[in-house]
């Protein structure tokens, strides 16, 4: 019944407010105070769309927004993973799949279906659609450190050889966009704003 | 040239990190903490994915998407104007066409056109798009302000008539969503936390 249906999309729209009160690790640009998720997730969004044309691979530019938009929502119940934690690897958790389940599940069950599919289906990142959404969710932080001076990767000694392991995923959605942002590290590592390691 | 392009599209994707500064009259749902523009704008993408099934006509998701998430972008430079204020009339105002002008003027040529066109055309309110856009935009500080116990018509003793006024435009989206938020009107005149004009 669509009215039925409304009563548990409004508790979704509800639930996910939560997002907002996420604390990503990365800064905003030229600024020391951190990032949250429903931030980033907005962000991804407008690169999403502004970047589309440079992907390498026909994309569904709807399927990529939907992917972005939601694909931190279970840390509303997992919490924020560093992506260069060297104890937790972020991806596909149990944690992380059961908030998926209760959190989606707030939704009709079709579309808690299609939303949980479609976070898998980023998580997996074998799709063009995935990969390109990933190439976003690592160029954004890449473009947030090289404002911040070293950033994140100053901040908790993170060595040239992690990030460019973890940002090389770009390459996967984008090759013009990955030649940037290839440049941009390189750039970083001629500044010191970014460390080789030397262990 | 695509190269170039990008130079210009990362430019514009830095720029607009300063609407998560924007800081909105209406708190966070059951807080006491103002909702930012880029939160806000994250929310209603995230609404628009949600209930586009209750859209009385046929929409464009994507446009519809497009159409939230960069809504507010103007006021990087405008500003906020609360919906309630009695001085000032936030469509259109030439400040908001400036900053349009400035902001999207960033991406490249044919880009720069489009999302002044989407912009314009979410303004206009006319399309089924701009409509289902609009009544997004209307519906979440509605469910905030009854979260928060009557939240910005308490704050600044807005009575029901100009609510009234204001969450019609739901209707032009969705008559299921209007009908539940006439609802949830209604109760909060019964609640007290929403009070007639008694002039």
């Amino acid at each position: 019944m669509q009215s039925d249906n409304l009563l548990k999309q409004v508790n979704f729209i509800k639930e996910i407010d939560k997002l907002k009160y996420i604390q990503r690790k990365t800064k905003l640009f030229n600024s020391d105070r951190n990032e949250n998720d429903a931030e980033h997730s907005w962000h991804l969004a407008m690169m999403t769309i502004v970047l589309a044309e440079h992907a390498d691979h026909a994309i569904d530019v709807l399927k990529v927004l939907k992917m972005v938009l939601i694909h931190d929502i279970v840390e509303i119940d997992a919490g924020d993973t560093f992506i260069y934690d060297t104890l937790k690897n972020h991806t596909n958790t149990d944690q992380e799949l059961m908030a998926a389940k209760r959190i989606f599940g707030l939704l009709p069950q079709e579309q808690a279906e299609e939303f949980i599919a479609i976070w898998q289906e980023f998580e997996s990142g074998v799709t063009n659609e995935a990969k390109f959404a990933k190439s976003m969710d690592r160029f954004e932080p890449l473009l947030q450190n090289t404002s911040n001076n070293g950033g994140t990767w100053k901040e908790f000694n993170v060595p040239y050889e992690k990030v460019y392991d973890k940002k090389k995923a770009i390459k996967d959605g984008s090759a013009t966009i990955w030649a940037y942002a290839e440049n941009l590290i390189n750039e970083s590592v001629d500044k010191g704003i970014l460390l080789k390691d030397t262990l």
